[in-house]
C-alpha cells in the first residue's frame, strides 16, 4: 500500500460521466492463459505485469467474496477460486489519453470499481478501494467518488492505509457549478505526471515548503468554501494552488513545463474577466498538461464560453461537445467593455489554439453499466472495442 | 535610503560595454530652469520629478565637493552651489529598453556614475554610490562594478545603508566566461520588474521561503564556484535560481509570466546540450522578460551558438552583433548526435523566434567617456542624441 503516497492532501471535482469518462469491462475465466489489457482498443502487452496494474488487481482480489447467482442462490465462483483465474480488461476514454486530462485517474478508478464488482469485493475499512486505486494512479483514488472529493494525505499508519479519498460534498450539494475544459493539445505530454512528481520531490526546494506550510491551510479554506458554496474563495484558492503546483514544476531540475503560451493566455483571460466583473466568476486549474479546466457558475457559463470563443477561434466543427451550449454561446452578446478589457491583456489567438471545449459539470462516482455496454466478447473473452479515431 | 530594499542577496555578471551599454551625459547649469531628462533621444517630462530619479540626483549631490579647474586650481563651482543648479541628463541604451535586458539597471548605474563625476562626489563609506543607484533600480547597484558582483541584502541598519553592491571577482579573474543573449522579444513587457516584485512579495507564499531558506546558501555556493572557476556548479546554481525566481512569479496572484514558449525551448535546448555533453557546458538565466542570457566558456561558445542557429532560424541580417563570431558559428560542424539529442526535446522554431543574439563577455564597471561622446550640446544645454531606430 505504499505506492503513490502523497506529500500533501488534495481536492478534486469529479466530472460528469455523460461528458467525459473511462468505460471499462473486466472478465475473469479459467480459460484465460494470462492477464491481458486493452486500452482504447489496442492491447498493451506490458501493462499487466506492471506494478501499478498488479497492485490494483491483486489488491482488490484479496477482498473478494463468493459470487452467488442472484436467481438460484448457487455459488458460481468460490472466493478462493478468483486467484486461480486470469483476467481480461478492456478500457477506453471518451477524451484524449495522457494529455493532462486525468485519463489515468479515470482509468484506474474504473478498473478498481469494475474489479470490485467482479470479485464481489468488500472493503475492510471505508476508503480501502481508494487506497488501491491510488496505487494505480495517485489521483484515481478521488475519482472513486462523485462531487467534491478530498484525498487525505495520511501517513500516520506505516502501510499508508490511511491515505484515502473521502467525499466532501456530493455533486448535488452545489449544483450550480459548471466546468469548461479547454483542450489545448492532445499530443502526448513530455513528462508523465507520476515521474514528474518524483523529480520535483527530489529537486525542488519549494515543494516541501508548499506541502507542509501552504497546502494544509488551503485545504481547510477550500472545503469550507465548498460547504458555504462560496465561489469567490473556491475560485481564488483553486487558481492560486494551480499556479503554485506549476511553480514547483518550474522549480524542478531540469524544470518541467506543463503549461504553454495558450494556457497562459487562458489564465490572463480569466483574470481580465474577473477584474472586469469585480468578482471571481471563473477560475482555472491546470493539471499535468496545457489544458485548462475552468470552473464557473451556471449563470456565467455562457458568458465565459462566448468570451473564449471571441479570443480563441475554433477550427473544427466539433469544437464544443454540447450542441445546446454551443447554440447559447453563439447567440450570446458579449458586453463590448468586457471584450476591450480582455484585449488589454491578450491578443486574439491563432485558430485552433484551443482544439476543443468540453462543457460539463460535477457528476457522480463510478457506475455499473449494463451488459450491452460490455467491451469484451463473452464467448471469446477478447476485446471488441474499436477505436474509431485510430481508423480516421 | 529605503527604496528598493531587497528580500535576499543576489549576484550578477556585468556585461561588456563594447557590446551592450547605457551611454549617459549629465550637465548642470544656473541657466537651466528645471531638471530635464532625455531617454533614447526623447524627453521624459515626468521622470525628473519621480522618486527613483530624485533619490539618485539628490543623493549624489549630497556627497558633492568643490569643482576645481585642473589647470588653474581655481574653484569653478563651490560644493554648495550644485544644489542651486538644475541638471539636464541624456541617456540611451545600445540595446532594447524595458524588455527584460536590465536597461534600467544600466541606465541608473550610468546616471549615478556620471552625477558622481559631475559633482565630484565622494563616498562616506565603500559602496555608498551603489546604495543610491539601488534606489533608481534595484539591480543598478551591481552594475556600478565590473565582473562578478554581489548585492549584499543588508537591513541590519535601519536606513538600509548596508544594502550595497560588492565586487566578488573582476572580469579578468575568470576570462573564459562567455555570454550569449538571445533576444526573444523587444516589445515592452506586461509587468515592470519593480512592480512585479512588489506584487510577488505581497502574494507569493513561496517567495519568503525562497528568500530566507534557499538563496543564502546558494549565494555562498555560487561565490565559491566563481572563486574556483567551477563552471559546473556556477551553471547549475544559475539555472536553478533563474527557474526559482520565475516560480515565485508564477506563484504571484495574479500570476506573472515573463518567459514564453520560445524561452522554454531555449531552456530545453540547454538541458539537452548539457545532457548530451555529460557536463554543464551552458547555463541560462532569465530576468524579468522572455530573453535568455546564456553563460558558457570560450571553448564551447561557438558550438552552442551553432546549436541555437540550427534550431532558431534567423530572420534578419543583423542576427548576431559580432561578425567574427557569426562567421565561426556559420562554419562550425555540429555533431549529428547532438542535433538528434536536441530534436528529441524541441522542434525547429519558427523563423524570427529569436530576433537577435548578442555575443559578449564579462566587462568592467562604468567608464568616463570623452567630451566627443557628449549627448548634450554644451552651448544650448539640450539633448543632441537622435535615436536612429525611431526614424526608420
Amino acid at each position: 500500500m505504499e505506492y503513490n503516497t502523497p506529500i500533501n492532501s488534495s481536492l478534486s471535482v469529479t466530472l460528469h460521466q455523460d461528458d467525459l469518462c473511462a468505460v471499462t469491462t473486466v472478465a475473469a475465466s479459467h480459460k484465460f492463459t494470462s492477464d491481458r489489457l486493452w486500452i482504447n482498443g489496442e492491447e498493451d502487452e506490458s501493462a499487466s505485469s506492471k506494478t501499478r496494474f498488479r497492485a490494483c488487481v491483486d489488491g482488490v482480489r484479496k477482498l473478494a467474496t463468493d459470487r452467488i447467482d442472484p436467481n438460484t442462490q448457487q455459488v458460481l465462483v468460490k472466493k478462493d477460486e478468483w486467484s486461480r483465474m486470469f483476467i481480461h480488461v478492456s478500457s477506453y476514454n471518451t477524451f484524449p489519453t495522457a494529455a493532462g486530462l486525468a485519463s489515468s485517474a479515470a482509468g484506474y478508478a474504473a478498473l478498481v470499481f469494475a474489479l470490485a464488482k467482479l470479485f464481489g469485493a468488500i472493503e475492510t475499512f471505508p476508503g480501502e478501494f481508494s487506497t488501491l486505486a491510488r496505487q494505480g494512479s495517485g489521483s484515481a483514488c478521488r475519482s472513486l467518488y462523485g462531487g467534491f472529493v478530498s484525498w487525505r494525505m495520511g501517513g500516520q499508519k506505516e502501510d499508508w492505509s490511511d491515505s484515502i479519498a473521502e467525499q466532501v460534498a456530493s455533486e448535488d450539494y452545489w449544483p450550480e457549478i459548471r466546468v469548461l475544459i479547454c483542450v489545448v493539445s492532445d499530443t502526448k505530454k513530455d513528462t508523465s505526471s507520476t515521474s514528474g512528481m518524483e523529480t520535483s520531490v527530489a529537486t525542488s526546494s519549494l515543494l516541501q515548503h508548499r506541502a507542509k506550510n501552504v497546502v494544509p491551510e488551503r485545504m481547510q479554506i477550500i472545503e469550507h468554501a465548498i460547504f458555504n458554496r462560496d465561489f469567490e474563495t473556491f475560485g481564488k484558492i483553486t487558481m492560486m494552488d494551480s499556479n503554485q503546483f506549476h511553480s514547483t514544476c518550474l522549480d524542478t531540475y531540469p524544470p518541467i513545463f506543463y503549461m504553454n503560451d495558450v494556457s497562459k493566455n487562458i489564465i490572463k483571460l480569466v483574470h481580465a474577466y474577473n477584474a472586469w466583473a469585480g468578482e471571481v466568476r471563473a477560475a482555472y486549474t491546470f493539471d499535468a498538461g496545457p489544458n485548462a479546466v475552468l470552473y464557473t457558475l451556471d449563470k456565467y457559463v455562457v458568458e465565459i464560453g462566448a468570451l473564449i470563443l471571441e479570443f480563441f477561434t475554433p477550427l473544427a466543427d466539433e469544437y464544443i461537445n454540447n450542441e445546446e451550449f454551443l447554440r447559447q454561446v453563439m447567440s450570446f452578446n458579449l458586453d463590448t467593455s468586457l471584450v476591450t478589457a480582455v484585449q488589454n491583456y491578450i491578443q486574439k489567438s491563432k485558430p485552433g489554439d484551443i482544439k476543443k471545449i468540453y462543457f460539463t459539470k460535477s457528476g457522480p462516482g463510478p457506475r455499473h453499466l449494463g451488459k450491452e455496454r460490455s467491451l469484451i466478447d463473452i464467448q471469446t473473452g477478447l476485446n471488441i472495442f474499436i477505436n474509431e479515431k485510430s481508423h480516421s
